[in-house]
């Protein structure tokens, strides 16, 4: 199995994710995307997008801020219930989660610890010029709370009729007090979510339609059906709000966690913020004369665990033509780039104004495509295997006779003769 | 001249932009984008990435975090400097920024004022559980730094050769003391920026490229020579850090203000990260021999001027066919939607399962397409042309007979017929 130390180590050398202000030491729990992460990264939004928005017909996108009315946080229980006990040492003044501390001293300075309280996991910062409670604000724990509080607007713009949902990308924050394994745990990250508003007595039918839509996502972005497991939660273990929750599990080289959730958040969302608020976050169904506060299924997907689960799906070691490699079998998707090119020999002047030629078509056609003229084609590919390429494009003398290259396959290391003008129709075809 | 009010209305109305937190009074300085809001500010993210990243050779794309480890922002000056001078009030701790004040007293409440004093205009948050000045972390006033700290990450993992460049899309937040304008000036807003890292001597000409480039730029997201201007900021006015600024001005219904802007950075901030951080920060060139700290050339744009003035530029009121209309006149490809798909008659079962069949097919190839089937064509144009999209397409009783459809155009209100087997490529084509 891929170790969690391949796969950081890769990410760093090869510029897909760098520790958080790294040349000062770092900032625990926060982690900088490098060009080909981003890239990466990019490409699995863009298909949850495609997927989850542009695909159906019954679902509105949103990006709501990250700076809400500190009220959203009352009225979603966050401020009440988003916390966990700690335990403080009366010396050193540091924090611990009260389930990781054996004792009742510090483990730092073995200072007497506090009984255990409750620490609140979300920022807090103050907006405006005056600095009281009154400015109190917090960086959102999650996306879903802003696409609540603008159901009502989603209705009055659109009018959709049950059942819709609202979809959102971006950022959240959570104040881990021991963030770990990567970028599993941090406390910044991304998120992909749906808030799908249903019928009460509808609610099964849609939880079933999105659990299947959710394996769908899997198996697309080349997660295997033996890495994901689904585990229904258990109603204690379950958030209060929730009347059913499956965690779909990812086998991850520190153990089997959560990688999506999948809940039934009930209406409780929306009656809450119809309370706090004293607005109507009702839906009115016109037909069938009835008004009503819709019910949710809630799709959550964090970014960055897809990112470290797509890595270590993808990454794998073998002997290709009697040489070992690294080798990447990302989705041509969602592999940072799609295509590489080389001229045979970088130091004859008309293979690499073919080169040229080919490989300014491509970007123009293709987006995603580099050139590389430094050492040997093996070296080349090598070095392409390893960050995910599907394609190689060799410009050698025979191009210059018959106008045909050599496109070589990143898993196989087979190769075929393609014409040249054909070659942007070529990958557009492997590509969609 | 279109009114900011008639811009926030639209926008309010039909889903592109609404207050944030709203149902919740709001949060001053913040706004949640709505579903066709999302989909023209992923249209210009897209269209600057493209333009910017994959069409050059000499780019590297980065998503840095947006909470750094304080020192950064101790190194950029911005602990120190990044501030408005302000007014306390000593009876309702009120502040105000000391050049809005005219006399002694609070305008609110007639307390006595404080001398002006400086207000960081850094969200300020503490991270990790010890709640004390050694976790302090701001969130990042701009996306510039995190491009900065991981200069030697992008060298060590791809040993790019000057010129090269560094380009980054993101949140940044200013505790704006007087959020105005609608999105001009808000507290969170998004970044797109490049640095550029050039040598000393060559800061001219790369200067004068990126000028022209964001000239370019405008011209293609739409905005009129006219409507643009350039300012050459005085050197009192500059940054500390520049010794050349261009601001390019948006003629925006509240003045001539600035929409982008263009800076020589000097070696100013990677000299500072060097000294603050220790590290190593710079460049060196092999062949010459030589080690040095780069210079810097910055293009800036906000994203959210960048709606505003788009959709201000695009917004019409004219008359077609003896009706009057409301018109955004969006390029196609930054169009929330391309393409409306409508049954002539909704209550004709041939032409609306012909109609879903055209509309399905759309749905893949052009992706952000909408199906509407309600009122008369004429409205249904109405309302396609107030949202901006280039095209609707009917499906009528001809279409029926001939498999031909109208395509009728946005901006002339023309209408030709087409083949619906080639309307896939037919809209593919307008779109590149």
């Amino acid at each position: 199995m891929t170790s969690l130390e391949q796969i950081i180590s890769l990410a760093k050398r090869r510029g897909f994710i760098f520790p958080g202000s790294e040349v000062y030491g770092g900032l625990a729990g926060t982690w900088d995307y490098g060009p080909l992460g981003v890239a990466l990264k990019n490409n699995i939004k863009s298909l949850w997008w495609k997927q989850f928005v542009f695909e159906r017909e019954d679902m509105f996108g949103l990006d709501a801020a990250i700076l809400m009315n500190a009220r959203v946080w009352e009225a979603s229980g966050h401020v009440a219930w988003f916390a966990d006990p700690m335990v403080e040492c009366t010396k050193c003044k540091r924090r611990f989660r009260a389930d990781q501390i054996e004792g009742t001293t510090c483990p730092e300075c073995e200072g007497a610890l506090t009984e255990p309280r409750q620490f609140n996991m979300m920022f807090k910062t103050q907006v405006g010029a005056v600095e009281d409670s009154s400015n109190t604000s917090y960086l959102r724990p999650e996306t879903a709370q802003g696409i609540f509080v603008n159901f009502k607007n989603v209705i009055d713009s659109f009018h959709p009729k049950l059942p819709f949902g609202i979809a959102q990308i971006g950022k959240a924050f959570r104040n881990e007090i021991t963030p770990r394994d990567f970028v599993f745990r941090s406390r910044e990250f991304e998120q992909m979510e749906i808030e799908y508003f249903v019928r009460e007595g509808e609610w099964e039918v849609h939880f079933e339609h999105f659990r299947s839509e959710m394996l769908r996502w899997c198996d697309s972005i080349g997660l295997t059906k033996e890495s994901v497991s689904e585990l229904e939660v258990a109603a204690g273990d379950r958030a209060h709000y929730s009347k059913r929750t499956i965690d779909f599990e990812f086998e991850y080289p520190f153990g089997k966690k959560e990688l999506y959730g999948l809940a039934y958040r009930t209406n409780y969302d929306l009656t809450k913020h119809s309370e706090y608020s004293s607005k109507d976050l009702s839906y009115r169904d016109e037909e069938a004369n009835e008004t009503f506060i819709p019910h949710v299924i809630e799709p959550s997907l964090g970014v960055d665990r897809t990112v470290l689960a797509v890595l270590l799906s993808a990454y794998d070691e073998d002997e290709l033509g009697g040489s070992k490699r690294v080798v990447l079998r990302l989705k041509p998707t969602l592999a940072p780039i799609k295509v590489a090119v080389f001229p045979l020999a970088s130091n004859k002047e008309h293979l690499v104004a073919k080169a040229r030629e080919i490989y300014g078509e491509l970007k123009k056609t293709i987006g995603s495509v580099v050139w590389d003229d430094i050492g040997n084609v093996g070296k080349r590919y090598r070095r392409q295997d390893e960050i995910g390429t599907p394609w190689c494009v060799t410009v050698d003398y025979q191009t210059l006779e018959d106008d045909t290259v050599t496109v070589r396959d990143r898993d196989s290391g087979e190769q075929e003769r393609v014409g040249s003008l054909e070659l942007s129709d070529f990958f557009s075809k492997k590509l969609r």
